[in-house]
């Protein structure tokens, strides 16, 4: 049914003609379009909750590149703004929370979200799906249990995650707590994603990368293999498929590969040729262009891309993508040329 | 000659009856009588330059815990500011240049420095070696070649490292040209706090794990094995061992290792006991307690230390450090806490 299936085939370990490519935070503040539009919302969060501007903001990188998937516009903190903490943004200091948790009582009364307070994230999706009309799969995401603790207790981005960090010391039980409420909501939001039409699923556990490798295991890593487990893996006939990708988790990629998950994210620190020798064909590939590159000159973006492909090497496997997000200085027409040059250059090891 | 010689002992990998500890940042803003000091000084940079006031807050952290070395109270951007880059500190936002390099020619026409222009780090030197009277031994220390490229590149601290990484990417012979000045500049100066009475190096490669794998053998890696090649390894009788650390090089230990370092310092992200099996006897290994953990409470404290020094095992080539710098929001009296438990549950894996 899908028109370009290049990603979905990929992360099946199904042969494709080249290496498919989408780009973490594609939808965003590097596309005059996109800024346009947030304009018109009037904020940040005001754009993910309005399903019309979600769907335009969602197809505009697919207007200009030939990318290969299209993912949702939203933000990973809709589920704990959905369990009563307040989520707002002040411009240039990212995400914070009205009420954060910090007291114990906060804690115990933390719930899974009342489904009906994350429709819009639903609708936004399916709204999507029709638009696209099966051009390319539209992937759905969340953010991982231990990354939507640290912004509900930080009540905000934090450098050294102290607030959270002194709490999985001092108090592990009580962040053990909000864990397991936040892995029952991950699960079932991601469900009703891939019942609202999401034919792929990213969880990204952008702070994991912080703990030591004992914390990691505990509060982040278990956490991602019940959320894996608990993921529909067909939807009708269509096989759904999961990506995990720790930032920072290049010391970890045999655990995480063992958690069940379909493909692992890596970010750009890692030698993805070396990550595949470790990984072995346990799971997919995606990523892992430093999105500093695309500071450069296309040239240079052409050469940096062909590194990439030349150290993951022959076969499927590798889903194309930067190690991080795209950065909001990035010239736009940069990341076509990378577009360009991944399906070009590719082509020579399938 | 020196009274308590355990740190040289464990970095020469000669048995020590405990395991040495010292802390990274350990004259820093979580004592009050460091912040009276800088106080009187009027800033931090003044601070550095005043070696009677340097020689005071070097020496406070002795007077309160029982560390077994003493780290010279500097700034690893004082080789940049002597370069002419005019280097300044505003309150809560950390260093800057008045001068960062930007331009072909000004990159062209950067030098080492005159080493009249780091007299005052060496005056301190001397004179905190003399207050210490060979109780313990003096650490001598400078950043990396890339480190202090980024912070001349970039004009001070940054997120994303989007100015050097640009440079990195689209002219990256001007980049070769800032680290082989630094890198000749640097290595002269540690050999200077050698002639002057340090009698251990450690070399802080805090920015190298942003870059790709490649991307650190090529810029970042390359230039600390020349420095570390130029190091005078003696001091007249005295062996003067070497502590590279890169945060964030998890990855890349068994590169690291292989420079010629005497000691690899790690981040807390890393197992120790993995390290160790990666690195086997090349190396000395230093870290590596997340400094998180000193926010959490004194019993929690113990038991993190315990965990590291048991993963790390039985025998020598351990020096007990955070794996980064001590956060100024640590209770002091948790430092203490620290020190006194790698000294005691120390002994039973020596």
């Amino acid at each position: 049914m899908l028109k370009n299936d290049t990603l979905i085939r990929a992360l099946k370990r199904e042969p494709t003609p080249y290496t498919p490519v989408w780009i973490m935070r594609q939808a965003g503040r590097y596309l005059p379009e996109y800024n346009q539009a947030r304009t018109r919302a009037g904020n940040f969060l005001a754009l993910c909750k309005n399903p019309d501007l979600a769907t335009e903001v969602t197809l505009q990188p697919l207007a200009r590149f030939a990318l290969d998937a299209a993912i949702l516009f939203s933000d990973i903190l809709t589920i704990p703004d959905a369990m009563g903490l307040g989520l707002y943004f002040v411009e240039g200091e990212g995400p914070k929370f009205e009420r954060p948790l910090r007291d114990e009582w906060e804690i115990r009364n933390l719930f899974a979200p009342d489904p009906e307070h994350l429709r819009y994230v639903l609708d936004a999706l399916k709204q999507v799906r029709r638009a696209l009309a099966n051009e390319v799969p539209l992937i759905g995401f969340a953010g991982s249990p231990f990354t939507l603790a640290c912004y509900m207790v930080e009540g905000g981005a934090s450098a050294d995650l102290r607030t959270v960090k002194t709490m999985l010391y001092s108090r592990p039980e009580l962040l053990h707590h909000i864990l397991d409420v936040n892995c029952r909501a991950i699960t079932a939001y991601l469900n009703a994603q891939i019942e609202a039409g999401a034919q792929a699923i990213m969880i990204f556990d952008t702070w994991g990368g912080m703990l030591s490798t004992d914390a990691y295991r505990e509060f982040s890593l278990n956490y991602l293999q019940r959320v894996v487990a608990g993921l529909k893996r067909k939807h009708g006939a269509e096989t759904v498929p999961n990506i995990v990708f720790t930032k920072g988790g290049g010391l970890w990629l045999e655990e995480i590969a063992a958690i069940g998950c379909d493909a692992l994210g890596i970010d750009w620190t890692v030698d993805i040729g070396a990550a595949r020798k470790r990984v072995g064909d346990r799971v997919v590939l995606q990523g892992n262009l430093d999105p500093a590159v695309l500071f450069a000159h296309p040239k240079a973006i052409r050469e940096q891309a062909r590194r990439v492909l030349a150290a993951f090497g022959d076969g499927g496997g590798h889903v194309f993508n930067l190690g991080h997000g795209v950065s909001q200085f990035t010239p736009p027409e940069h990341v076509g040329a990378l577009v360009d040059a991944v399906h070009e250059l590719s082509r020579a090891y399938h």
